[in-house]
């Protein structure tokens, strides 16, 4: 994107991630990588997006420390992609948009991927919104209020 | 964006997902939308957005059934945008940028919003990704398997 505006001077954390993320192709790259795909090579033909794109889009997932670069685990010459664990934190990410589009934008029998508990082969619960002391809280329940400097961010 | 590659005849639910939000401000107008704002004045005093993109992107979130529009609530002749079941049903996607983003990019006393719980004013739990039976779940417990034409997608 030419002259993308930037979030990351934003005191709102979700504009600081989307910022952070960078598009919608980084975050399939992502997803890819949750997925399995390490080589240059999975994530274009998975992806179906043209090299220059997929070179840059990598590139900025590993400047952001949302990916990094290993050797090959089969010992050829080639690098690696795998999730660091900043990257490996967006999972909960990537599922929320999962079980969004799952409820959402397929037909009752259509062809679909989906993402499942490897030991049971069963699907995931839905990802629920919860308070400190455990109930269940819809966006009603919640509001946004602003950390003033000097507050500690972990809420200790 | 010109020529914007679609993803909505993929067959992995967050592809659609990606497709239907259509990018990152109209992510950033639903947080918006979650927190309070309903009318054009409000989104784009909180976005800064030019208005011919934010028409489009409020547009293009109403046709896709994320948000829609209602009679202003003071009985002005206003229209106001408010979040669809299908908009609320975001919520988690919302709360999982903003906790990644809490954890990755705010400096200790940085000031930063944050989304508390309206009963307590205390932070919100981490997301957690969860088996059917409750097991909490790393990438690693999980797979990504295809779901062929005819199966159930609500796993009934």
């Amino acid at each position: 994107m030419v002259n993308r505006t930037r979030f990351d001077d934003s005191d709102c954390p979700v504009a600081r991630s989307v910022d952070a993320i960078g598009d919608w192709w980084s975050l399939l790259i992502v997803r890819d990588a949750f997925d399995g795909s390490r080589r240059f090579g999975e994530f274009q033909r998975s992806l179906g997006v043209a090299k220059n794109i997929l070179t840059a889009r990598l590139r900025s997932l590993v400047a952001g420390g949302v990916l990094e670069t290993v050797p090959a685990s089969d010992g050829s010459a080639y690098r690696e992609y795998v999730l660091t664990p900043k990257g490996e934190s967006l999972f909960p990410v990537i599922v929320a948009l999962r079980q969004w589009g799952e409820r959402n934008f397929f037909a009752p029998g259509e062809p679909h991927s989906e993402l499942v508990d490897r030991q049971r082969g069963s699907r995931l619960r839905a990802l629920e919104v919860r308070s400190e002391d455990g109930r269940l809280l819809s966006p009603d329940d919640t509001i946004v209020h602003k950390v003033a400097a000097g507050a500690d961010p972990s809420g200790a």
